[in-house]
């Protein structure tokens, strides 16, 4: 007779839920239990596949995506890609903005869990989501975190470099002779923008300038930020800074905005980089110096996570948390003037 | 004692669901019966604020909202309009894209119909639904289609003017000289699509200028077609068109992306107008002359409409099907060359 789940509950020394959670490979097990289970599996040569379909809900083909701003061309394309990826196996996108208003983002949780959806795919608000995902979790509907990570759940997670990246960014405007790098960034409780942050330190640090308090502003992802940070910098009065870091391209498209408007020069009165591109930058002069980011291969990549958890083959591929980082690029512009000329 | 819906269907000779639609204004009632049923209200001095409560469904604080592109920066900024606006309420939105493929409509239509939402904003992929949305109408759930009309179901409409402001558009290219005016286009079941052509051949016709075949260029709304249908018309051999019309935002982006790449300049080697403006047109060069639309105030006054048949008030507000038509503005851009010069 094969073996039932119960069987390698028992021999597990675990209830049957925690073997399902180990199988699933959604919901938070102790490494010591996993292996316990998994060793249960081996021994009774239980069937994974039997398992998988045992657990089955009742599946809705429907899965839902929240990301904090549609607006923004990144997320735009990321869902996209997303889209493209599962349509292909007959799941249908339900998808919502959260602003990074954390009780918005609570709010769509819960409706998206009473909807009955098969998998979630999250741009997170902040590290830490407290018992946000549990119901999820418990219910075994498998969760992707995609450009952004969480430090207090362990879940599948899609992002990509942030602070090397970054750190190569910055570091070509000081081999250019710039020492008064501003940084516009975000909150510093997202993910993203603590390691485009982190990264532009390290590469001041590593080349020995001190970083002024006054040129680290922070605001939200988005284009008023770019914009009013850009007016506070350019018109400083006595340490105007040579060059700004946008941490992303919302932020980049204010200050071009600011800059336009106070008839400052890009590159010959100030220089700009950028973590991520604008859209329709082939008709955007002048190109940004910029790291460029791959959200249809982000999108995609989460797509393809998901879609194997929802299928969940093997006990190998199922048993362990993913964590992928994507590579970025690097694209030099003429946005960046040459301080050494 | 208060008259009930039974007595006002009683004095009206027909069924209480027929005065349920009447007084939610969701649903077909024909002008004869609509009359009737007033009358009775009337008579009997009933009061619809009763009825409207004695309907009213468990509501779910969602709303769902379809369009055919989530990509495109007018759609993404209606969307945003409709949230700003519905959230104030505490509805909260689901987002569907449906690429303009019927089948996905379809499919979202019963999604967001399963997923029990209180009313239903929605840009339908073509001129004639037939059934798809009778699921909403009969269950009372009040739809409020935006942008894009249809003809077969009488329902709450939000569009922007087409026919005369893509009419204006052609007619001062036609004052600059041009005759060889080429339009690029969608699909001729869309109603924007169908308007903005009206508009187009009225234009030419009134002014005696024959249209070429060739000139017509059909696609979809998106940067490929134009792309595409910019190589095609750029390229022609005896007959180059000296200008061409661009139906939408994104059909413009793929022509100007065909312009740079054969080295065409705008508008030395071709003029180009618009139906719709670039997202970041600030920092593109040149500046098109365009009719500007008001995706903001298109998404809140769907938005409104919607809220009102949800909180449905007074039998003379929410009697009858509302179709709004908003105004768009024209601006003269230096993307045109003048021929007569």
């Amino acid at each position: 007779m094969k073996p039932t789940i119960k069987d390698v509950a028992e021999r597990a020394k675990v209830s049957p839920s925690t073997v399902s959670r180990v199988l699933t490979g959604v919901g938070y097990v102790s490494a010591a239990t996993k292996e316990k289970v998994l060793k249960a599996v081996d021994e009774l040569g239980y069937n994974p596949n039997g398992v998988a379909r045992s657990l089955k809900r009742a599946k809705t083909q429907t899965i839902g995506v929240i990301v904090p701003d549609i607006s923004n061309p990144y997320f735009v394309r990321v869902v996209r890609s997303i889209e493209n990826c599962v349509s292909k196996s007959d799941y249908n996108l339900l998808l919502c903005s959260t602003d990074d208003n954390a009780s918005k983002e609570e709010t769509f949780l819960r409706i998206l869990r009473e909807r009955r959806i098969d998998g979630l795919i999250f741009a997170p608000s902040r590290l830490e989501l407290g018992s946000a995902l549990k119901p999820f979790l418990d219910a075994n509907i498998p969760v992707v975190l995609v450009d952004r990570t969480i430090t207090d759940v362990e879940v599948d997670t899609v992002v990509e470099e942030g602070e090397q990246s970054s750190y190569r960014l910055v570091q070509s405007l000081i081999e250019m002779g710039h020492e008064r790098i501003a940084i516009v960034n975000s909150k510093p409780y997202i993910s993203t923008s603590i390691e485009r942050q982190r990264g532009y330190e390290r590469a001041m640090l590593d080349a020995g300038i001190p970083i002024r308090p006054q040129y680290i502003q922070h605001g939200r992802f988005d284009q008023e930020t770019g914009y009013l940070c850009g007016k506070r910098l350019f018109t400083l009065k006595d340490d105007r800074p040579t060059a700004i870091f946008a941490t992303n391209n919302s932020i980049l498209y204010g200050l071009m905005l600011a800059a336009r408007e106070l008839l400052i020069r890009i590159p010959e009165d100030i220089s700009l980089v950028s973590f991520g591109d604008l859209e329709y930058s082939e008709l955007i002069f002048p190109r940004v110096t910029a790291i460029l980011q791959h959200p249809d291969r982000v999108g995609t990549t989460a797509a393809e996570v998901l879609l194997a958890r929802l299928n969940h083959t093997h006990v190998e591929e199922v048993q362990k948390t993913r964590r992928i980082v994507l590579p970025t690029d690097f694209r030099c512009g003429t946005s960046v003037r040459n301080l050494r000329d």
